[in-house]
């Protein structure tokens, strides 16, 4: 295994020692339990986004950490759930009045921590509200060998930056919570690998991928995906993972927004050159792309492959995911 | 070779046509000279920045055209140069009556190509005024396979902001020409790979390294580096890197700039946990960063490894780095 860091029990510890160093305008690291805070919270006022989840998807999700996003960020060990103990410490330290909304993804042990959390929290302080959304917008597969249902992928991303605007400017607890349910509903993910990746506890990689093979609808934590096949140009990958997504979901004539995402391992170039593929695409479709993101967002440590989520976007959701945000890993007018 | 590519001589009019798609509000792209402008350019009055160098780096040159940054990037293929032809296609799009600054990274290729295009330029119109830096900026090796004298990398990022802003504020050719000298005699870096890129051409890792070894120095066109040793920590390749760059410039008891590079293939986890390390080794030497970069800006395929680059930076110059910047890879303020 070669990967740049100390022993494999402190890497957690150790990125959160650099995030630390390198964003004290934006961040302050809770040490003890592994929370990334934004920097001025609590914001008076304002309903509190805390989301969380294994480490080894970053930026995600301490990198959206900031004005216009999230409020919090519980970072477990690599591909592990933080645990509920982590999640009342970040609940108590940024929770206002507005009251908190829990952005999770639909991985078994995430969702039933957080669910503990809030038991937890409910049972010590009544006067926190807290409502949870569970992002399930993976269509690879209906269920997995870490979940039941869809998994929660790459709309996270998305979500976070829209829930996180419409929190910013002042929407209550029923809105944010409304309006991630919509952003979820209305959202799929699908995501293929070329080589999976190796976390530095196992030191290998997760699955075993010949030459001239690659993983389709594959997840973010080195689990198997729908099918192992032969591998193809980037045309022909592209067409497959815009057809899994657009036959699961009917985006004709709409605006969406689109994130071709990295895995990890992948450089920009290849990202690039698939959304160009993709976005072709999904003209030839009728489809409207009205924003897009490429690049590195929601990753699985070293693995190479890209994933698409596409997101159906009214007006209301566009201007939204257009508001200034300011984090480590997005950031937009400011 | 698992890429997500289509035809191999294809890679770079495909990624364009995926830039083009992501960013028509910053840039447009010229897809018979393979170079990327700034969208709103020629700027009036404005001196024009022009780099351009081997694909393979991304997001550098093309994801820095834009706003506070350069106004045109000549793609090559990959890792080599681009043509005499491309820099005066781009030097008469943007040129303006303040000028023009070339912007190049010390490989012979590129130093020979881009003073041939300003020969060319003079010849069809002496009104046109090109000025030219060349970034030599690696301190690993004196000389390489591709270059007489030290190689340009990672500090070419952080002249492109600082310049990029001076010619923004409204600096003339003079004054950026002798900032970016001054950016390129103060400015150090050093890189390492865990494991070699592979270009699509040759479709074979560029270099070996067995399981238990890393090459340190090395470039970012798959060249071999300064030594292959045997693989250590994140601690001890920190401090190797640390050493290298402190023991070629004296930065103590200086404001730095400090820039923590991923080659393309190492994920973010890695990158913030090197930067923890070396920010702290930094400050145990009394150097003190002032801001600092973590991600990947210039990069090398899919090569696994880092590069450290060290800025000494007065107020002017961090000024001119706070300064708003609206490109792909990199922005603020905007």
């Amino acid at each position: 295994m070669k990967k740049l860091i100390n022993a494999v029990d402190d890497v957690v510890a150790d990125e959160l020692k650099g995030i630390e160093l390198a964003h004290p305008d934006l961040v302050r690291v809770d040490h003890e339990n592994a929370v990334i805070y934004r920097a001025d919270a609590p914001v008076k006022g304002k309903v509190a986004l805390i989301s969380g989840g294994g480490s080894g998807h970053e930026p995600m999700h301490g990198g959206f950490v900031g004005k216009g996003m999230l409020d919090a960020a519980c970072a477990g060990p690599v591909f592990t759930s933080p645990t509920p103990d982590q999640m009342v410490a970040a609940t108590k330290a940024v929770a206002s009045e507005a009251g908190v909304l829990y952005i999770v993804k639909n991985y078994t042990g995430d969702v039933m921590n957080f669910e503990m959390a809030a038991e937890m929290v409910a049972m010590e302080d009544e006067s926190i509200r807290i409502e949870t959304v569970v992002i399930d917008d993976d269509c690879a597969v209906q269920d997995s060998t870490w979940t039941a249902g869809r998994r929660g992928v790459g709309l996270t991303v998305l979500l976070e930056k829209i829930v996180g605007a419409a929190a910013e400017a002042g929407q209550d607890l029923d809105s944010c919570l409304a309006l991630a349910k919509k952003l979820n509903a209305q959202g799929r993910s699908y995501g293929m690998a070329l080589d999976a990746c190796t976390t530095p506890a196992a030191g290998q990689k997760s699955f075993e991928l010949a030459d001239d093979e690659m993983e389709l609808g594959v997840g973010i934590h080195g689990e198997p995906g729908r099918e192992t096949a032969k591998i193809m140009d980037a045309h022909g990958i592209a067409e497959h993972m815009v057809k899994a997504v657009t036959d699961d979901y009917d985006f004709s004539d709409e605006d969406v927004i689109v994130m071709v995402n990295g895995m990890g391992a992948t450089p920009l170039i290849e990202l690039y050159l698939m959304y160009g593929e993709i976005a072709q695409m999904l003209a030839d479709k009728g489809i409207k792309i009205a924003r897009n993101l490429v690049g590195n967002y929601i990753t699985s440590l070293d693995m190479a492959g890209c994933s698409l989520t596409i997101l159906k976007a009214d007006e209301e959701i566009l201007r939204l995911w257009d508001a200034p945000v300011l984090t480590a890993g997005l950031r937009k007018g400011i």
